[in-house]
């Protein structure tokens, strides 16, 4: 089993996409090989809607690309889940998003979830997202720790400890009993074990459960419906 | 007072873009000048998500320049309201989209609408755009007469016929009291006011009320709230 | 175009009837004339439901008269909108109430508006208001300043003032994004300019966006569903 | 205990009211007395929101006059619930409409709940009242026989027989477990019981229901709240 | 009448079963007799979904036999309303719980309501109870004392305490209008009454309206819909 | 890895077992080992709110047991998810339900799912929990083919051709774009690819996905929330 994780930008750099394809691969089953690529153009972070329409185009292409070379399945590399309805309707091989896929797992796990993310400006889109992916009864709510993401990368410490604080407000403020961190560079940061300890709470990883759920997809011979993602009329199946 | 409608995508022709500004600017109050253009690049029509996003772009290029020309504000030429939030991000100058006017316009007119668009690989997209605008419980239902953008205008007559039946369906089986127009080129057919009499409630055309609501935003001296579509953190605002 | 603005109860004297026509007039568009008039009979204020239902038999009568006496629409002047289905059920002529105008704008303006209003008293009126009108999903809250009606116009110092404060609240403890000013004395004051420019999030005055958006129906030829607003079965259509 | 049932409007004449009484004292436990009567003023039956708020005012009065008189607590005669927040607001007695009673008996009796009214124009109404009393998520339809109130009591043969017809599709087509009368004069038409066996599923009598819980309430002490429903500021209580 | 009331579980002992039947008693009309059992086996008390679940099966065979032998309604004596699909598939007579009879009656009384409740463990199992019931728009917080049920016995003036500081909580933060008493052993406090007084908003006591509620239904000739709840298809009726 | 499969009853027989076991396992990853058994006590098949109930305290006991043997997570081998709080508060392992873990997946598929189920009279429970789970607003519709568990093991072809007939009414009627198979007994027929492949949508079937999915969490070191979960007060963690 192959599995593309497609990072929606560019600038990332060889050798933390190096850094990140090897985390992905140790969360994969003993059978399944993950890629990871950058889309052709693209932001070098998303942390506005305007970058994340931004990436969706290349993005698009890059997972059709991705169907022809045979992938069994695509990972959208943001939690944000940029444009899954455009990149459902051009390709039939299984899409999932982080942000989804976290939500749901979160869904399972407790009564009410909070997300951790970066910066407030991104709060309000994923209370949206929460609403199409259905499951917003349960979002207790979305904080963010107000670092950008490229300076996370650089301050592990700091992000690490801010990260922690603002789960501690959602679980006693917000009454969240399921924690969800919302950002694909918090996700890498090699902390949600010691956040899990540290809160007593479950910490939804979403590039592990991105992982493991695209896995179960293929698994099960499921994939996105095309009545619900249709070819685009004018276009039909890529070819 | 000088508003753009901004078409998003290429392909229209000028003698199409002329005729939609004659009848935009018809609905225009005394003192509004409404300008027409279309982005550099983009589908030349929209029937799926993946059209949508590939026009978003451009659009917020092309409406970040009208606020620089002086452009008071500016309407998403297509019922989806493509990219709206990445638009709003991008300028201070109020931005409206053709399905949220619509939307709202019929909540205030009754108690259940209906939209009757073009295809039904849109429909889900109108039923989540409602969940995003947050009028979704007044929606009744989202109809398509299944014929394509491009068709709708070579056909004129077929496009009333289906629209009108699709539109007593709405009315009789799924209790509208209100009818939108769900998408550009059905408002511009120049039909809303003979299927308003034929049906005997409201029909919304989303290129009439998208014009009188810019002006009175404009007037009220309103715009989008920057604390909810604040400018990227990364760019700030563009100069 | 002839639009009056109905003042739901008696008592408010000739004078500041008459300030209120100006700062009508003044937001309406050039070919737009606003009237405005008492109810014959009905509460001085309106700070309860009782004193609301007082107004509606009175207020239906003077918007019946309105419509033979040539008005283009009517204005119901709380933001109560005290018995709009049953003004809508007796007249043709569009028919808005401030309250419901102010919210669909608020909704398209943000993610979460915040009601400003007058006293305790009223909060869950507005509360079950905004679940009618359909945008309730996007009410962050109703805060009160917990001053009277009638002593607001006598103090127009301390209503800014706590008008401010109370708006603030909503903005940084309820997140909202757009403030509305839920009473038509507040809407009078003449601050919700200084307010916006205060808060730095949009604030709609309700005076001015239903003197827009019934400009704008009737620009457009709209009115109100009588499928949804049938003549009284009993009665039918006024004559 | 006293209970006082008032009739929202004038016309119905001595012998009705006194059949009306004896059926509701029937109903009624041992230690209780119904007494009945109508308001000063109002519509002769209530078939639109107009009518309705028609009736308001003098039930207001009427009820406030209750208390001074000793009852127990009122029901307010009509399955609308006419201004019941205006009724509560200005009295300290219980207040009960049959309409919310029955509503929320039928989400006690199964999982989805019909209303079967008399007109079309009362329908919208209904649905609404739903959301305020808080129990919406149970209401499956309401369904209207096209009779006109003061045509039903005149052919109770041709009324039973369109209540059953649509209690029918209602329970085949709607799925609903529960059927509401939804209008008084069907519920003094005395054939609940008959329906209830005919469909196999309970049939909730508003009349019935309304006495039951407004006895329930005063024997538990209890009363509509003070804090919901405050006395209107400018009056205070009413002495 | 006779009425049942089933103690789901067991170790009360007979005199605190006697001293709850003579409050039950004291709630019920004239021609009422109500009865109390435990079941056959089950917890000492209910603090978790598990002592739920195992106090199930024995309080359906006891609620079986009570209609056998004549009873013409039952009530589950915990707040949580254990097995209470199960119970009603498993008989004809009303079953009523006294979390549902609570919420119900505090829906009519005011705008919003509060659980006053005993441990955190069973939070959100009431939110979730409120979800089914129907009514969970109005639930405006359910708050713990956190003194474990065999505790609040032995010492009711902490208990009462406890209860009245977070019902003022709910009042004033949580802008309940209307508290509930969240469990039967607050229930025979022989608190409510003075914590109503205390607290100037209606205080409900589950043993009372379930007691009032169900003779109500038993007076008004309803049961539980079988549609709703049939009898296992496998069993049928019990016989 | 070792998972343990609980069929929550009796009587289901060795041969049966076994081969479900197989099932279980030809789904399950290469490192994972998929254990069956059955509860101690239980009905023979869950038809009803009551058989549900009945298994419940023999499959926590069985699940205790599981986590003391060493097992890395639980499976509860019916599709209503029976007592899964009660499990999860009982144990610290993952614990999953075919019912949760099927909605979820479905909900990340597409807009609209469907579950087909076994008979009408577990299709409100499927509803509530829906609710419960938090993907309501995704559920189209429930839908039974009106054939006992025990008959269906017995006539696949008769299953099989009433399971795709009611799904093709949820998908061409109730507009539903994934299907879930709503009972165990379905999920073992081996019919879900076929269904697939003539439906044209997504066919979830709960076996299968519930093995994914539990592996998928324990991969992710993630299980339930014991603060959504907690162990009973009174017990603690059993020992």
């Amino acid at each position: 089993m192959k599995l593309l994780y497609i990072v929606p930008g560019t600038g990332m750099g060889q050798a933390e996409m190096e850094r990140r394809r090897r985390i992905l691969q140790s969360s994969a089953g003993k059978d399944v090989q993950v890629d990871i690529d950058e889309s052709d153009r693209g932001p070098t972070s998303i942390e506005s809607s305007y970058e994340e329409y931004l990436s969706v185009p290349d993005l698009v292409t890059r997972a059709v690309q991705a169907e022809k070379e045979g992938s069994d399945g695509v990972i959208l590399g943001c939690f944000g889940d940029p444009g899954i309805e455009a990149v459902r309707e051009m390709v039939s091989i299984p899409v999932v998003g982080p942000g989804e896929c976290s939500m749901v797992t979160a869904a399972l796990l407790g009564h009410r979830f909070s997300i951790i993310t970066i910066m407030d400006s991104v709060v309000a889109s994923m209370e949206n997202r929460a609403k199409i992916v259905g499951v917003d009864e349960k979002l207790a709510s979305v904080r963010s720790v107000n670092i950008p993401v490229l300076k996370l990368a650089n301050d592990p410490a700091l992000a690490k400890g801010r990260m922690i604080e603002e789960a501690r407000w959602a679980r006693d403020l917000d009454r969240a009993d399921v924690i969800v961190l919302g950002c694909m560079s918090m996700a890498f940061l090699g902390v949600s074990d010691e956040m899990q300890a540290s809160l007593g709470i479950p910490v939804v990883n979403p590039a592990v459960v991105s992982v493991k759920i695209l896995e179960g997809l293929i698994a099960a011979k499921l994939s996105h419906s095309k009545k619900a993602f249709p070819f685009p009329p004018k276009f039909g199946k890529p070819t």
